[in-house]
């Protein structure tokens, strides 16, 4: 038995431009891979009418499953369900109970905003209208989400908006339309290991030398957010081998794993400080805050991190964190004299036990032939002692910072999975 | 004359699946559309030989340049240069100079890291075959990028690693084989408008007030950044015409606008601190860093921006901000009272002229009748006096630190372009 396949059309010139990045794909990807379809491709369009048609039949027949994103607003170039009708066949009709929701809304909207309720009616009526035969999901603001049988394919008709696509895509798989391609679905064990500080070809090697994908098994080794994972997906006749082969790869990359699951670093990191009854702070220069940001996207964060001095002047270094004038004048704002005195600056002034520092030359400016654009140097200071490191990476502003901020979370990880 | 097409074709199962997200397709296009190509649709494949041959032959002949991106790498599941050979016919060829210069890395590699250098031989020689009649643009690491033509389409083939996808992409423009769709290709101008605190309809209403697009002009509304972006492109012919819709609409919007360019709100903001001899400082609760992560993401911020506090806990709102505990007591972390007195602290303590201050309940957890999830209150002091807002928003924790960390460059933007 085969899994059911599935397919992705985004629509959206401005996406197709380039103006603004998907944010889509990969969210309803991973929601079909998890469910047990099997991702066959994503097609990505302009807002032309023809355009949308020609993507529309294209997929349908070929794939089981079809999710589209984009095209729903009231505006002239949403034109995502007329596309629909057109390649279905069927005439465009006027749901009164959608075009009532979608009033109530606007008029509400209209009063509350002190705008003539009369504005917003052609829009309305615009998207009140969805083709012969589709049903509605549910309502994304004005937009109704639908699902219709096309050619032998589901489709599922969602907004661009992703935080209305993510609420509506939760109502589709128990839509009775997918019902039966959910039935035959084969949701695969999927094992994971995710390394920091070895290379993606690296890893490759270790996992030919293990022998590489047995039957039933899928592996793929990638890399991002500066970590390699390794994800490990195998049919039920493969989940013995691809435990297998999980826990082979577990020993051989042992010095480098950090976790098997899809935690954050940073949520790895607030844990370890949580077990531990210690609190948190960072003190950040050339990451400017992001360390602390990265932190605090965790929800609950706040019993463990206590806050951070980004201190991007030497003046704050020596005023908030008390990094003494000698020690940058003698070795500079970036040098691992003064994150050592930031990282112990911040455990005391800010009143924790435990803080990282991070400095270093971000560029693309202010680098010298001593301390090119790329240096960075990292410092723990906590209850367990001292950690330091020395990095030199290439690369723009924006890489240096984000490999500086993934370090930093690392170099605590280390630190405090080493020491408890 | 029409404009040469383009497609774009991104390979990758990792990709496909969405265990990562692409980051090249809006750069690729964004690219394309600038050098005067119509982008007429991106395809995302996973990494079976069978799939990125579907993916050529589809777009191959009918498109003028096609870009693929990723699949280049040594491992098993990189198979890109494989299935553009076989698409085209032609069989594939050790390179020998390719292979020199990716040993003579690799050796480097070996000697630094103290591997043994005949451990990349397999993966060197798999990366040095490429087909028949293709030509080397250029080197990311271990990987060439490539320039083919294929059944009368340009195909260039680059890595997926965005950073070295971005550098050898720059060489392309260059290559003779795309010289002359370069010539035919006619970069259309390009007229923006940035709001912010104006909804996406209510742009689109004031749009279709104006008349709509007229001949030769194409524009496009679009909310980013929780902004509304209004692009108007015009053909030679429609330059007269799109300069006069982009000049109603810059009047219609004019509460709204802030910029006619796509400069970040934080470069905007750093600069007119910079015009007016100002420093600035941010206070930070429950964004956590990310408005300073923001500002410091600018290069050359330094000069103006000195620090942030990050202050999660009430503690250091009181010791690092000067925060008073009757205010937080009195009003809690979150209130207009604890904003104001974080503002003025930052200014105070850090030593700036200009502080903006961000407390809220970001969620998902902490909200209440009273301060409900999505609550937040920002606070701009400076030289010019106080500005204040209270914000409710919905969405996810994300959501809310993103609207929030925009809210408060934009409240500086608007305190210090009034004053100005």
């Amino acid at each position: 038995m085969t899994r059911p396949t599935a397919a992705i059309l985004l629509t959206g010139s401005e996406l197709l431009r380039g103006v603004i990045p998907d944010r889509n794909a990969a969210y309803l990807a991973e929601r079909l891979e998890s469910l047990g379809f099997s991702m066959r491709r994503t097609l990505m369009v302009g807002d032309p009418l023809a355009d949308i048609e020609g993507g529309f039949r294209e997929l349908a027949g070929a794939h089981e499953l079809i999710v589209t994103s984009g095209g729903l607003g009231p505006t002239h170039d949403d034109r995502t369900v007329e596309a629909l009708a057109a390649v279905a066949g069927v005439p465009l009709e006027l749901d009164e109970a959608v075009l009532a929701r979608i009033t109530g809304w606007t008029d509400e909207v209209a009063q509350r905003m002190g705008f003539d309720r009369a504005r917003f009616d052609a829009g309305n009526r615009k998207q009140a209208r969805i083709p012969r035969g589709a049903q509605v999901l549910g309502m994304a603001g004005t937009a109704p989400g639908l699902v219709m049988e096309v050619d032998g394919s589901a489709v599922v008709v969602l907004p661009g908006v992703p935080s209305e696509l993510r609420r509506l895509w939760q109502l589709a798989p128990e839509h009775p339309l997918l019902a039966p391609l959910i039935a035959r679905a084969q949701p695969r064990q999927r094992l994971m290991l995710r390394t920091y500080g070895i290379g993606e070809s690296h890893v490759a090697d270790l996992f030919e030398q293990a022998g590489g994908d047995p039957d039933g098994v899928e592996t793929s080794i990638c890399a991002r957010n500066y970590e390699v994972e390794i994800d490990i997906r195998s049919t039920a006749e493969g989940e013995a081998a691809g435990l297998q082969l999980w826990q082979r790869l577990q020993a051989d990359l042992e010095p480098h794993l950090f976790a098997t699951d899809e935690r954050p670093i940073a949520e790895i990191v607030l844990e370890l400080v949580r077990a531990r009854g210690l609190t948190l702070v960072t003190a950040e220069s050339c990451t400017g805050g992001m360390v602390a940001a990265e932190l605090t996207a965790i929800p609950g964060s706040s019993d463990v991190f206590a806050g951070a001095a980004v201190t991007y002047s030497d003046r704050l270094k020596h005023e908030l964190l008390g990094v003494p004038e000698a020690t940058l004048e003698q070795h500079g704002a970036v040098s691992a004299e003064t994150a050592r005195a930031m990282a112990e600056g911040a455990r005391r002034r800010l009143g924790a036990n435990l803080a990282v520092a991070v400095t270093g030359v971000a560029g693309p400016g202010g680098g010298t032939e001593e301390k090119p654009v790329g240096l960075v140097y990292l410092h723990v200071s906590g209850p367990d002692g001292e950690a330091e490191r020395r990095m030199q990476w290439g690369g723009t502003r924006h890489d240096v910072r984000l490999r500086a901020t993934a370090a930093a979370l690392h170099l605590l990880r280390d630190q405090l999975a080493t020491s408890s």
